[in-house]
């Protein structure tokens, strides 16, 4: 099943498949083929290769992501359209399609031996650990499980990072309903993070439900196996997603930034993602400075109309820093030192106008941010 | 007229003053007690304190403001209101008021050795020199001038960065005319550099026209002088704003991004701060690393509506890069190597699908700039 920067992974005959991808408008060929395979709704195999984004590549690069695809399904008995590629890591270099085929032979003799931490380890690019999460329930005295790897790093913000996230489970459901389950569980998990606000050509997340379990086949969004279905799923994406931010290149901390009482979730966002994306907030966060000016000017230049920012009230986990204008009376400095010196902790916004609330997960902005990425080419 | 990190200016009776403001909602108290006084149209003094923002400080700051306004009023007999208070620093601290009033005789007793140098070495905060700069033109016989200083570095986008700028001339210009002019002026020089993408609570930058020239006053946008004098003034703040750029904090690069035919100006600024705001293009640039794919995958996150990417084409300085949706065929790595080598160059992207061109200029993201915000405490 693996090899070092290139992996295999075999879907069984009748699962569902499940994809949600970047929007980046430079898209890789990789994903413009998944997208397409996709449709057929029989896809047989994944194939994964990390090192090369196969972005940017123009024709050649469609080619070459359509030849793997092909080479895939000659050796695995299948059509060329039942096999989804995906490609991370350097772009606007030619796809080496022969090293992906040579290394095929194996790849397939090692499907039976499937370990998802191997897996998780061979799609890595400059992650410092594999990614991997498990959930399980009972339903009808049978134990359904979901699990899922992923790959993150820098180039992580809203609508997919650099990510590739693989998720599976045994249970049985229908194909569109299986598509539904994981826009909304995305939105919620990668689609809430970012590291450096920057997001690649590459990313791609996909949920397999194999189909295994004996329940009879979920139909609808209704059903109390569906939502606990979802809440399983949804648990490994967030684990996934977090531990992304918590291994982001040169990340140090791990903040999750909660905006209340807004008039939408549109304006959560824009305050959550105002400081999420301030350099000058994630180098504080980086010198552990409870620089909370810094985090006030963010909230300021979202562009929210008619802020009254004597209703806004904000807090370093629960320690309330800013209200009425200015610093809270019973703020002290080593209150909000303390919050932030620790290696995850919460910034808080109330908006005071409306009631919406909604959260996203950041890093801070090192010295080793600047290196690898001055380093590594992306 | 100065002394460290206090400047007092004192402007002429009957010389007209514009000024454009810091649009973040968390607005510094001198920023609303400038906008205000500025109205009454009879302005006498400008107080600059560097060090503390007076920002986030509720109704104390508001009444600080206000009081150091008072104190230079006393002094210089003029009403309170002919006092425009600016300061730039760390945010949320209570304004030492009584430090600044204890100065005040000693600024009065130097205000007739006007410098332009020492006012532009009084206001720096994290500056690493002074910027200043002048124009001067013949018309009818008489020189007419036009000097500005201005402090800059961190917190630099559009909309204003932390940045002070005063600019001077001895043009005789109707008020109503001269807001006008610093409007259309700062929109294309200190609206158009970012090095963080975050807009401070302090941004301000004031133009005073002395009126001491001869000629008559300038009273519609028609008339040629009118036209010499404003290209004269944009020039200032053009050289003033790229200073800044170069002085940014940690910058080692100051590139200038060029967005041409594109649909709309919001489009070229989109396109144009993608590019200057993404972290991972900034890092490449401090790398002098010709990494192109994040320039494009940058551009691909613009978000504009049904962008061909086939049509787009993409040169550092004259060296064509990209076209046709890949690498171009005549590009070659040592062509691109040399050109990001250099501490300036241009970035020029084609977006093929209008009439539009505009300009940004934006900086790297080095290690310096890290260690400057994990340190220094705005």
């Amino acid at each position: 099943m693996v090899r070092p920067d290139t992996l295999l992974v075999e879907v069984n005959e009748g699962a569902s498949v499940a994809g949600v991808f970047t929007k980046n408008d430079f898209a890789a060929a990789p994903v413009i083929v998944s997208k397409k395979h996709l449709l057929r709704g029989d896809t047989r195999y994944l194939l994964v290769n990390s090192g090369n984004a196969n972005a940017c590549n123009g024709e050649a690069g469609m080619a070459a992501a359509i030849r793997s695809c092909a080479s895939v399904a000659e050796i695995g008995g299948v059509a060329e359209g039942q096999v989804l590629p995906f490609s991370t890591g350097v772009i606007g270099q030619p796809l080496p399609v022969e090293k992906i085929e040579r290394v095929l032979p194996e790849a397939f003799s090692l499907l039976s031996e499937a370990s998802w931490k191997e897996a998780a380890t061979a799609i890595m690019t400059t992650d410092t650990r594999p990614k991997g999460a498990s959930e399980e329930f009972e339903w009808d005295g049978e134990k359904i499980s979901v699990t899922g790897i992923a790959k993150g790093a820098g180039m992580i913000k809203p609508n997919m990072g650099t990510m590739l996230a693989y998720i599976a489970t045994d249970a049985v459901v229908a194909p569109a309903l299986l598509e539904q389950l994981l826009k909304e569980v995305v939105d919620q998990s990668f689609n809430r993070i970012t590291i450096d606000g920057d997001t690649s050509t590459n990313d791609s997340c996909i949920l397999i439900a194999t189909g295994q379990a004996g329940h009879p086949m979920l139909m609808d969004s209704g059903s109390d196996l569906y939502l606990r279905l979802k809440e399983a799923i949804a648990k490994v994406c967030k684990s996934l997603a977090i531990e992304m931010v918590r291994d982001g290149e040169g990340v140090t901390k791990c903040v999750q930034i909660v905006v209340e009482n807004a008039s939408s979730t549109k304006e959560c966002l824009s305050v959550a993602y105002a400081i999420a994306h301030s350099p000058l907030v994630k180098t504080a966060l980086f010198a552990s400075d409870p620089n909370w000016g810094r985090i006030i000017a963010a909230i300021g230049n979202a562009g929210l109309k008619g802020l009254d920012i004597n209703q806004v009230r904000v807090w370093l986990d629960d320690v309330l820093l800013f209200e009425g204008g200015s610093c809270a009376a019973s703020y002290t400095e080593e209150a909000g030192a303390a919050v932030v010196a620790k290696s995850e902790f919460a910034i808080k916004v109330d908006l005071a106008r409306g009631h919406c609330a909604d959260t996203v997960w950041t890093s801070d902005l090192s010295h080793d941010y600047v290196k690898i990425n001055a380093e590594y080419r992306t």
